[in-house]
Protein backbone atom coordinates (compact mmCIF):
# COMPACT_ATOMS: atom_id res chain seq x y z
CA UNK A 1 0.00 0.00 0.00
CA UNK A 2 1.36 3.21 -0.48
CA UNK A 3 1.11 6.74 1.11
CA UNK A 4 -0.63 8.83 -0.75
CA UNK A 5 -0.79 11.98 1.94
CA UNK A 6 1.38 14.97 2.50
CA UNK A 7 2.85 15.00 6.07
CA UNK A 8 4.00 18.52 6.43
CA UNK A 9 5.95 20.16 9.46
CA UNK A 10 5.66 23.17 11.34
CA UNK A 11 8.94 24.59 13.39
CA UNK A 12 9.85 27.68 15.15
CA UNK A 13 10.74 29.22 18.66
CA UNK A 14 7.83 30.26 21.13
CA UNK A 15 5.91 33.71 19.58
CA UNK A 16 6.66 33.13 16.08
CA UNK A 17 2.69 32.32 15.01
CA UNK A 18 3.19 29.34 13.60
CA UNK A 19 0.18 27.16 15.17
CA UNK A 20 -2.26 30.04 14.39
CA UNK A 21 -0.75 30.19 10.98
CA UNK A 22 -1.49 25.77 10.85
CA UNK A 23 -4.81 26.16 11.93
CA UNK A 24 -5.78 28.80 9.32
CA UNK A 25 -4.05 26.86 6.65
CA UNK A 26 -6.25 24.06 7.62
CA UNK A 27 -8.84 25.92 7.76
CA UNK A 28 -8.11 26.75 4.20
CA UNK A 29 -7.09 23.59 2.68
CA UNK A 30 -10.52 22.31 4.28
CA UNK A 31 -12.47 24.65 2.71
CA UNK A 32 -10.98 24.11 -0.81
CA UNK A 33 -11.99 20.13 -0.26
CA UNK A 34 -8.98 18.30 1.05
CA UNK A 35 -8.64 16.14 3.83
CA UNK A 36 -6.96 17.21 6.68
CA UNK A 37 -5.47 16.13 9.54
CA UNK A 38 -4.16 18.86 12.13
CA UNK A 39 -2.43 18.01 14.92
CA UNK A 40 0.55 18.03 17.31
CA UNK A 41 2.44 15.39 19.34
CA UNK A 42 1.01 13.21 22.31
CA UNK A 43 -2.08 14.35 19.79
CA UNK A 44 -4.56 12.45 21.96
CA UNK A 45 -2.92 9.15 21.62
CA UNK A 46 -3.13 7.65 25.16
CA UNK A 47 0.56 5.55 25.37
CA UNK A 48 1.84 9.41 24.07
CA UNK A 49 -0.06 11.20 26.81
CA UNK A 50 1.30 8.98 29.87
CA UNK A 51 4.45 9.52 28.47
CA UNK A 52 4.12 13.36 27.98
CA UNK A 53 2.64 13.02 31.62
CA UNK A 54 6.10 11.51 32.93
CA UNK A 55 7.92 14.08 31.14
CA UNK A 56 6.17 17.07 32.54
CA UNK A 57 5.84 15.61 36.05
CA UNK A 58 6.46 18.57 38.06
CA UNK A 59 7.93 16.54 40.97
CA UNK A 60 10.28 14.58 38.66
CA UNK A 61 12.96 16.65 38.91
CA UNK A 62 15.35 14.25 38.79
CA UNK A 63 15.06 13.62 35.09
CA UNK A 64 18.35 13.10 33.13
CA UNK A 65 18.15 15.12 30.03
CA UNK A 66 18.89 11.67 28.03
CA UNK A 67 15.91 10.07 29.76
CA UNK A 68 13.96 12.98 28.45
CA UNK A 69 14.94 13.19 24.91
CA UNK A 70 14.34 9.04 24.37
CA UNK A 71 10.69 9.84 25.96
CA UNK A 72 10.21 12.58 23.78
CA UNK A 73 10.94 9.80 20.61
CA UNK A 74 8.74 7.14 22.03
CA UNK A 75 5.93 9.24 22.32
CA UNK A 76 6.63 10.46 18.90
CA UNK A 77 6.79 7.32 17.31
CA UNK A 78 3.20 6.01 19.22
CA UNK A 79 1.58 9.28 18.12
CA UNK A 80 3.20 8.55 14.26
CA UNK A 81 1.84 5.07 14.14
CA UNK A 82 -1.71 5.48 15.85
CA UNK A 83 -2.29 8.93 13.99
CA UNK A 84 0.04 10.54 11.13
CA UNK A 85 1.12 7.18 9.38
CA UNK A 86 -3.10 5.91 9.13
CA UNK A 87 -3.78 9.69 7.81
CA UNK A 88 -1.61 9.51 5.25
CA UNK A 89 -2.28 6.17 4.16
CA UNK A 90 -5.67 7.59 3.72
CA UNK A 91 -4.07 10.26 1.57
CA UNK A 92 -4.43 13.17 4.00
CA UNK A 93 -2.65 16.83 4.30
CA UNK A 94 -1.82 16.23 7.88
CA UNK A 95 -0.44 19.34 9.61
CA UNK A 96 2.06 18.61 12.26
CA UNK A 97 2.65 21.03 15.15
CA UNK A 98 6.64 20.67 16.02
CA UNK A 99 8.32 17.30 14.77
CA UNK A 100 12.28 16.09 15.22
CA UNK A 101 13.71 19.14 14.34
CA UNK A 102 12.05 20.96 17.60
CA UNK A 103 14.18 17.81 19.45
CA UNK A 104 17.42 18.61 17.23
CA UNK A 105 17.15 22.35 18.24
CA UNK A 106 16.28 22.24 21.71
CA UNK A 107 17.73 19.00 22.84
CA UNK A 108 20.72 18.15 20.63
CA UNK A 109 21.40 21.80 20.40
CA UNK A 110 20.39 24.13 23.19
CA UNK A 111 20.60 21.59 25.53
CA UNK A 112 23.95 20.19 24.50
CA UNK A 113 23.24 16.61 24.41
CA UNK A 114 24.69 16.83 20.61
CA UNK A 115 22.34 17.46 17.65
CA UNK A 116 23.77 14.09 15.72
CA UNK A 117 23.27 12.00 19.08
CA UNK A 118 19.61 13.24 19.45
CA UNK A 119 19.55 12.93 15.85
CA UNK A 120 20.06 8.96 15.89
CA UNK A 121 17.31 8.32 18.21
CA UNK A 122 14.93 9.98 16.77
CA UNK A 123 15.75 8.50 13.16
CA UNK A 124 15.13 4.84 14.90
CA UNK A 125 11.68 6.65 16.16
CA UNK A 126 10.75 7.81 12.97
CA UNK A 127 11.89 4.63 10.86
CA UNK A 128 12.89 6.56 7.47
CA UNK A 129 8.74 8.84 7.64
CA UNK A 130 10.86 12.28 7.46
CA UNK A 131 8.30 15.07 6.88
CA UNK A 132 8.17 15.86 3.40
CA UNK A 133 7.88 20.03 3.81
CA UNK A 134 8.75 21.60 6.94
CA UNK A 135 7.35 25.26 7.48
CA UNK A 136 9.97 27.04 9.66
CA UNK A 137 8.86 30.25 10.96
CA UNK A 138 11.22 32.57 11.57
CA UNK A 139 11.72 35.54 14.18
CA UNK A 140 14.70 37.08 16.06
CA UNK A 141 14.16 36.18 20.00
CA UNK A 142 13.26 39.80 20.96
CA UNK A 143 10.68 40.20 18.58
CA UNK A 144 8.90 36.46 19.26
CA UNK A 145 8.96 37.53 23.02
CA UNK A 146 7.11 40.53 22.61
CA UNK A 147 4.52 38.21 20.35
CA UNK A 148 4.35 36.24 23.62
CA UNK A 149 3.93 39.21 25.63
CA UNK A 150 1.63 40.96 23.68
CA UNK A 151 -0.64 37.63 23.08
CA UNK A 152 -0.84 36.99 27.34
CA UNK A 153 -1.52 41.24 27.40
CA UNK A 154 1.55 41.54 29.87
CA UNK A 155 4.70 42.91 30.46
CA UNK A 156 7.98 41.05 29.94
CA UNK A 157 9.60 40.52 32.83
CA UNK A 158 12.69 39.58 33.83
CA UNK A 159 12.13 35.63 33.66
CA UNK A 160 11.73 36.49 30.13
CA UNK A 161 15.09 37.97 29.75
CA UNK A 162 16.91 35.62 31.63
CA UNK A 163 15.26 33.02 28.77
CA UNK A 164 16.29 34.86 25.67
CA UNK A 165 19.67 33.55 25.67
CA UNK A 166 18.09 30.01 25.78
CA UNK A 167 16.14 31.20 22.64
CA UNK A 168 18.87 32.64 21.06
CA UNK A 169 20.64 29.17 21.65
CA UNK A 170 17.20 27.69 19.87
CA UNK A 171 17.08 29.39 17.09
CA UNK A 172 21.20 28.62 16.42
CA UNK A 173 20.50 25.00 16.58
CA UNK A 174 17.56 25.82 13.99
CA UNK A 175 19.97 27.48 11.57
CA UNK A 176 22.16 23.81 12.20
CA UNK A 177 19.29 22.22 11.19
CA UNK A 178 18.18 24.25 8.27
CA UNK A 179 21.95 23.37 6.87
CA UNK A 180 21.54 19.84 7.33
CA UNK A 181 17.95 19.47 5.65
CA UNK A 182 17.83 22.31 2.95
CA UNK A 183 15.27 21.03 0.80
CA UNK A 184 12.82 19.71 3.67
CA UNK A 185 12.99 23.05 5.29
CA UNK A 186 11.47 25.91 3.83
CA UNK A 187 12.12 29.47 5.69
CA UNK A 188 9.33 31.55 6.37
CA UNK A 189 9.45 35.11 7.47
CA UNK A 190 7.37 35.49 10.36
CA UNK A 191 8.41 38.54 11.41
CA UNK A 192 5.76 40.11 9.24
CA UNK A 193 1.71 40.60 10.35
CA UNK A 194 0.30 37.41 10.19
CA UNK A 195 -2.03 37.55 7.11
CA UNK A 196 1.73 38.24 5.59
CA UNK A 197 3.10 35.09 6.57
CA UNK A 198 0.18 33.03 6.10
CA UNK A 199 0.68 34.23 2.57
CA UNK A 200 3.73 32.77 2.94
CA UNK A 201 3.31 29.89 4.10
CA UNK A 202 0.36 29.19 1.46
CA UNK A 203 2.65 29.88 -1.31
CA UNK A 204 5.58 27.85 -0.23
CA UNK A 205 2.66 24.86 0.31
CA UNK A 206 1.64 25.74 -3.06
CA UNK A 207 4.49 25.30 -4.59
CA UNK A 208 5.68 22.20 -3.33
CA UNK A 209 2.17 20.24 -4.12
CA UNK A 210 3.12 21.64 -7.80
CA UNK A 211 6.73 20.30 -7.84
CA UNK A 212 5.60 17.18 -6.37
CA UNK A 213 2.42 16.75 -8.59
CA UNK B 1 35.91 11.94 39.60
CA UNK B 2 37.29 8.62 38.96
CA UNK B 3 34.88 5.60 39.10
CA UNK B 4 36.07 3.17 41.34
CA UNK B 5 33.40 0.45 41.13
CA UNK B 6 32.90 -2.72 39.14
CA UNK B 7 29.92 -2.79 37.05
CA UNK B 8 28.60 -6.57 36.51
CA UNK B 9 25.44 -7.62 34.44
CA UNK B 10 23.99 -10.71 34.21
CA UNK B 11 22.23 -11.92 31.23
CA UNK B 12 20.93 -15.25 29.57
CA UNK B 13 17.46 -16.54 29.33
CA UNK B 14 14.81 -17.03 31.52
CA UNK B 15 15.20 -20.56 33.34
CA UNK B 16 19.37 -20.23 32.85
CA UNK B 17 19.29 -19.27 37.00
CA UNK B 18 21.00 -15.72 36.86
CA UNK B 19 19.08 -14.91 39.39
CA UNK B 20 19.57 -17.09 41.96
CA UNK B 21 23.33 -16.96 41.27
CA UNK B 22 23.59 -13.17 41.49
CA UNK B 23 21.75 -13.18 44.77
CA UNK B 24 24.28 -15.73 46.00
CA UNK B 25 27.37 -13.99 44.59
CA UNK B 26 26.03 -10.62 46.36
CA UNK B 27 25.88 -12.31 49.60
CA UNK B 28 29.65 -13.94 49.13
CA UNK B 29 30.79 -11.02 48.02
CA UNK B 30 29.39 -9.18 50.67
CA UNK B 31 30.86 -11.71 53.45
CA UNK B 32 34.08 -11.05 51.90
CA UNK B 33 34.22 -7.57 52.95
CA UNK B 34 32.86 -5.52 49.50
CA UNK B 35 30.24 -2.83 49.08
CA UNK B 36 27.88 -4.45 46.26
CA UNK B 37 24.64 -3.47 45.07
CA UNK B 38 22.35 -5.95 44.02
CA UNK B 39 19.97 -4.37 41.14
CA UNK B 40 17.68 -5.23 38.37
CA UNK B 41 15.70 -2.39 35.97
CA UNK B 42 13.50 -0.01 37.08
CA UNK B 43 15.32 -0.76 40.52
CA UNK B 44 12.93 1.13 42.29
CA UNK B 45 13.51 4.41 40.56
CA UNK B 46 10.10 6.60 40.68
CA UNK B 47 10.63 7.65 36.80
CA UNK B 48 11.70 4.19 35.99
CA UNK B 49 9.16 2.54 37.57
CA UNK B 50 6.45 4.89 35.98
CA UNK B 51 8.08 4.02 32.07
CA UNK B 52 7.24 0.55 32.82
CA UNK B 53 4.20 0.77 34.24
CA UNK B 54 3.46 2.36 30.70
CA UNK B 55 5.05 -0.60 28.87
CA UNK B 56 3.56 -3.73 30.62
CA UNK B 57 -0.01 -1.56 31.12
CA UNK B 58 -2.22 -4.55 30.30
CA UNK B 59 -4.27 -2.19 28.18
CA UNK B 60 -1.60 -1.19 25.76
CA UNK B 61 -1.87 -3.46 23.08
CA UNK B 62 -1.43 -1.04 20.51
CA UNK B 63 2.12 -0.52 21.47
CA UNK B 64 4.81 -0.43 18.58
CA UNK B 65 8.02 -2.56 19.04
CA UNK B 66 10.11 0.63 18.74
CA UNK B 67 7.98 2.56 21.08
CA UNK B 68 8.55 -0.32 23.72
CA UNK B 69 12.33 0.07 23.25
CA UNK B 70 12.96 3.92 23.24
CA UNK B 71 10.72 3.32 26.50
CA UNK B 72 12.88 0.41 27.96
CA UNK B 73 16.31 2.47 27.03
CA UNK B 74 14.64 5.90 28.60
CA UNK B 75 13.89 3.27 32.49
CA UNK B 76 17.69 1.96 31.53
CA UNK B 77 18.78 5.29 31.16
CA UNK B 78 17.36 6.91 34.53
CA UNK B 79 18.25 3.70 36.82
CA UNK B 80 21.66 3.99 35.19
CA UNK B 81 21.64 7.61 36.48
CA UNK B 82 19.86 7.47 39.98
CA UNK B 83 20.99 4.47 41.04
CA UNK B 84 24.43 2.57 38.92
CA UNK B 85 26.24 5.60 38.65
CA UNK B 86 26.48 6.74 42.35
CA UNK B 87 27.37 3.08 43.61
CA UNK B 88 30.37 2.76 40.86
CA UNK B 89 31.74 5.92 41.97
CA UNK B 90 31.30 5.21 45.71
CA UNK B 91 33.43 2.05 44.61
CA UNK B 92 30.85 -0.41 45.02
CA UNK B 93 30.67 -3.62 42.92
CA UNK B 94 27.22 -3.61 40.94
CA UNK B 95 25.48 -6.70 39.98
CA UNK B 96 22.78 -5.50 37.77
CA UNK B 97 20.16 -8.52 36.11
CA UNK B 98 19.64 -7.79 32.74
CA UNK B 99 21.21 -4.90 30.81
CA UNK B 100 21.78 -3.88 27.14
CA UNK B 101 22.35 -7.47 25.60
CA UNK B 102 19.02 -8.09 26.93
CA UNK B 103 17.39 -5.93 24.45
CA UNK B 104 19.48 -6.45 21.77
CA UNK B 105 18.65 -10.08 21.77
CA UNK B 106 14.90 -10.01 22.94
CA UNK B 107 13.88 -6.65 20.96
CA UNK B 108 17.08 -6.50 18.57
CA UNK B 109 17.20 -10.00 17.04
CA UNK B 110 14.20 -12.30 18.35
CA UNK B 111 11.31 -9.04 17.96
CA UNK B 112 13.41 -8.57 14.51
CA UNK B 113 13.66 -4.72 15.59
CA UNK B 114 17.77 -4.98 14.54
CA UNK B 115 20.56 -5.72 16.86
CA UNK B 116 22.46 -2.73 15.60
CA UNK B 117 19.81 -0.47 15.65
CA UNK B 118 18.60 -0.74 18.76
CA UNK B 119 22.39 -0.48 19.93
CA UNK B 120 22.18 2.93 18.72
CA UNK B 121 19.27 3.95 21.09
CA UNK B 122 21.09 1.55 23.82
CA UNK B 123 24.19 3.90 23.27
CA UNK B 124 22.79 6.98 23.59
CA UNK B 125 20.96 5.64 26.79
CA UNK B 126 24.01 4.37 28.44
CA UNK B 127 26.19 7.50 27.19
CA UNK B 128 29.42 4.89 26.99
CA UNK B 129 28.99 3.10 30.60
CA UNK B 130 29.02 -0.46 29.30
CA UNK B 131 29.40 -3.18 31.91
CA UNK B 132 32.67 -3.68 33.04
CA UNK B 133 31.57 -7.88 32.69
CA UNK B 134 28.91 -9.55 31.78
CA UNK B 135 28.13 -12.93 32.94
CA UNK B 136 25.67 -15.00 30.25
CA UNK B 137 24.43 -17.84 31.63
CA UNK B 138 23.63 -19.87 28.80
CA UNK B 139 21.03 -23.36 29.02
CA UNK B 140 18.76 -24.41 25.80
CA UNK B 141 15.40 -23.64 25.71
CA UNK B 142 14.27 -26.99 26.84
CA UNK B 143 16.25 -27.31 29.64
CA UNK B 144 15.35 -23.93 30.78
CA UNK B 145 11.65 -24.42 30.03
CA UNK B 146 12.21 -27.85 32.18
CA UNK B 147 13.87 -25.57 35.13
CA UNK B 148 11.12 -22.81 34.80
CA UNK B 149 8.46 -25.07 35.13
CA UNK B 150 10.20 -27.59 38.08
CA UNK B 151 10.76 -23.86 39.81
CA UNK B 152 6.54 -22.98 39.43
CA UNK B 153 5.97 -27.04 40.29
CA UNK B 154 4.16 -27.46 37.09
CA UNK B 155 3.83 -29.40 33.71
CA UNK B 156 5.03 -28.01 30.58
CA UNK B 157 2.25 -26.51 28.50
CA UNK B 158 0.91 -26.03 25.26
CA UNK B 159 2.07 -22.30 25.84
CA UNK B 160 5.62 -23.24 26.87
CA UNK B 161 5.72 -24.95 23.81
CA UNK B 162 4.81 -22.20 21.70
CA UNK B 163 6.93 -19.71 23.27
CA UNK B 164 10.10 -22.04 22.58
CA UNK B 165 10.96 -21.17 18.93
CA UNK B 166 10.61 -17.42 20.57
CA UNK B 167 13.47 -18.35 23.56
CA UNK B 168 15.58 -20.31 20.61
CA UNK B 169 15.49 -17.14 18.58
CA UNK B 170 16.60 -15.02 21.62
CA UNK B 171 19.76 -17.69 22.05
CA UNK B 172 20.33 -17.11 18.67
CA UNK B 173 20.53 -13.06 19.40
CA UNK B 174 22.70 -13.76 22.42
CA UNK B 175 24.96 -15.56 20.14
CA UNK B 176 24.94 -12.66 17.77
CA UNK B 177 25.74 -10.43 20.65
CA UNK B 178 28.48 -12.31 22.72
CA UNK B 179 30.03 -12.34 19.33
CA UNK B 180 30.36 -8.57 18.92
CA UNK B 181 31.75 -8.44 22.71
CA UNK B 182 33.52 -11.45 23.06
CA UNK B 183 35.94 -9.82 25.89
CA UNK B 184 33.37 -8.54 27.70
CA UNK B 185 31.20 -11.42 27.58
CA UNK B 186 31.87 -14.58 30.05
CA UNK B 187 29.82 -17.69 28.49
CA UNK B 188 28.45 -20.12 31.61
CA UNK B 189 27.47 -23.01 31.37
CA UNK B 190 24.16 -23.11 33.13
CA UNK B 191 23.30 -26.38 32.43
CA UNK B 192 24.72 -27.92 35.23
CA UNK B 193 23.91 -28.08 39.17
CA UNK B 194 23.22 -24.51 40.76
CA UNK B 195 26.43 -24.99 42.94
CA UNK B 196 28.46 -25.99 40.17
CA UNK B 197 27.29 -22.53 37.97
CA UNK B 198 27.93 -20.32 41.08
CA UNK B 199 31.35 -21.92 41.22
CA UNK B 200 31.86 -21.14 37.34
CA UNK B 201 30.53 -17.51 37.84
CA UNK B 202 32.76 -17.25 40.96
CA UNK B 203 36.21 -18.07 38.85
CA UNK B 204 34.90 -15.45 36.31
CA UNK B 205 34.30 -12.65 38.33
CA UNK B 206 37.50 -13.42 40.03
CA UNK B 207 39.89 -14.49 37.27
CA UNK B 208 38.16 -10.70 36.45
CA UNK B 209 39.28 -8.97 38.95
CA UNK B 210 42.60 -10.67 39.27
CA UNK B 211 43.11 -8.97 35.77
CA UNK B 212 42.26 -5.28 36.22
CA UNK B 213 44.01 -5.13 39.80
Amino acid sequence: MKVKGIFITFEGPEGAGKTTILNKLAEKLEKSGKSVVATREPGGIVISEKIREIILHPEHTEMDARTEALLYAAARRQHLVEKVIPALYKGSIVLCDRFVDSSLAYQGYARGLGIEEVLKINRFAINGLMPDLTLYFDISPEKGLERISKNNRREINRLDLEKIDFHRKVREGYEKVINMFPNRINIIDADQPLDKVLQAAEKALISYMQETR
